[in-house]
């Protein structure tokens, strides 16, 4: 298969590589009990978090979330521009209830399960743009409340099969600022909807796979970089299925990632964990890159990567309609220098 | 009431304002024989649209507006670096499955009924910024698509409040670029988001007037500009109740914007149509800003505007869970060099 088409440069630099200069992250019980549970700063075993039903619980999450990356970067919600975030709820009450408390001027995303990378990359334009000195980025997803609004309501038990992934329960924030130390982000390849014609909503990660070749692919194109100048190439919540395509395809277009290509889903869960394919959701990218590469990053394990935060577009409507499931993948790459 | 409590400055400007060289807007048949009807370019008399769903009829609406936008400019798809859109649906699937088609860099976004002018501030951002040349912004609604899935099926006849507002069919599209003729985008204000406890899912004119009062205040306390350096300060769709509630609250905040302000909602249907307390819905700013605001500007009836795209912040979820209903307004200045 030929390298995807393109039309022109997709991926921009930033001059000033606007720095996260801290970053937080709130698990539920597996994602606490899994591989990564102790690079996250707090795990929640109550599915509720004390609240009545798991919509206010994951709004919670994401608020005591931003609040923990503010306090982390010794920062007050007045010191911040932009917030900028969104999540996997219809009209993304998550997020807009978050911003009614915060209070911070609030540009609402939906990227579904790309959204962490789509705010920091956008974030990063703020900034090196000269619009921000310090930008809010967050996202979040429940397993209870993706599962009653995409598929079923879980006191139905219904089987899942193999190909499905679960989603994250968490949330991620980081605060990204013009100046600061920690990693800096240095590039952003904003992605092209690309879609197959995988119809299947239970293998979301095979409708994914497409989008995050074609992000990897092009991003490698425009700068010029073969794999290895990154110690790491990660995508969002792509899970086993989806993981074996994208790095297939991304062979088609002319790139060995192989050695050094994972993915946030994968991560996150143990094969003992009865998850299936791995974790999804916009709070997967999100939790993984807000815990355990921020202190890859920041202890030396990793200098450079490059993270593709990843998003089916489906909706129940859609699929009822007969739509297959297009997909999208937004790259960053994150530098410790 | 004192002036809202500020964190900081909330408005940018630009060095180089980017310049609409060119917008689109398809309505459907109600919005065609409204008072503004001639100003938009296309009337759809089927809801249907010649599709199976008003889903998908909304999709066509919408891509077919991008398509007239680039055709206006003189454009074509290769030759725009972002596509940034949302809309109404869950999932903004009407966004998702046009990016598909388009294939360009998509940036999807949710600011609800906002969504038309959160585009128009980052998309000329990201064009001042250095990080885009041409770039394509776009928002729609459709009445059917909104009822079934907000409130209830059409089919059931339900009465409604006379604070009811009507979703507005129809789609706008504008074309930013760096450089040409046409009008330009010199400051953008992004709004918080502000609930005053309303409650009322049928009245949201109410719930979203304390957010476009703040937004409005804001900008010109930033910009220490009086409302009459405008010819116009129009907001998105607060209808009748809405609107008049702003204009009181602005003028608690110490600006009398009285003689010089109106909101599209209010513009689009005539008394007679019976849309009760005027339009609604993405489309609704979208196709009077691209329309309407755009033809009234090159033709020299205004020289400056202020645009206050206005959203609220709520699902059938959060309505169903005892939420109040939290407002955004996202402001930006349009003006004829």
């Amino acid at each position: 298969m030929a390298a995807p088409k393109k039309n022109g440069i997709q991926t921009v630099y930033f001059k000033n590589p606007p720095v996260i200069i801290a970053a937080a992250s709130i698990v539920g019980c597996l994602e606490g009990e899994g591989p990564l549970g102790k690079t996250f700063d707090q795990v929640v075993n109550d599915t509720y978090y004390g609240e009545k039903t798991w919509e206010k619980a994951e709004q919670r999450m994401m608020l005591e979330t931003m609040q923990k990356a503010l306090e982390k970067a010794g920062l007050q919600v007045k010191d911040i521009d932009y917030m900028l975030a969104g999540d996997l709820l219809n009209q993304i009450i998550t997020a807009n209830f978050t911003a009614r408390v915060l209070g911070i001027p609030f540009l609402g995303l939906y990227g579904a399960c790309s959204t962490m990378y789509e705010g920091m990359a956008l974030g990063a334009m703020l900034i090196d743009g000269g619009f921000a000195e310090k930008v809010l980025v967050g996202a979040s997803s429940h397993y209870s409340t993706a599962e009653r609004q995409y598929r079923f309501p879980t006191e139905m038990g219904n089987q899942r099969p193999m190909t499905a992934q679960w989603t994250v329960t968490g949330a991620g924030a980081a605060v990204l600022a013009r100046e600061g130390s920690g990693p800096v982000i240095t590039h952003a390849t904003i992605g092209k909807v690309v879609d197959l014609g995988q119809g299947d909503a239970q293998n979301m990660g095979a409708a994914m796979a497409p989008a995050a070749a074609d992000t990897i692919t092009c991003h490698l194109q425009d700068t010029s970089r073969q794999p290895d100048y990154y110690d790491l190439i990660i995508t969002g919540d792509l899970g086993a299925y989806g993981k074996k395509l994208t790095g297939q395809l991304v062979t088609q277009y002319g790139y060995d990632i192989s050695d050094r290509y994972t993915d946030c889903g994968i991560l996150i869960y143990s094969a003992s964990q009865d998850v299936h394919a791995g974790g999804s959701g916009c709070g997967c990218s999100a939790v993984v890159t807000c815990g355990y590469l921020m202190e890859s990053l920041r202890s030396g394990k990793y200098k450079r990567l490059l993270g593709i935060g990843t998003g089916a577009l489906l909706s129940p409507c859609s699929v009822q309609q007969g739509e297959t499931v297009p997909g999208i993948g937004h790259a960053v790459v994150i530098e410790m220098r």
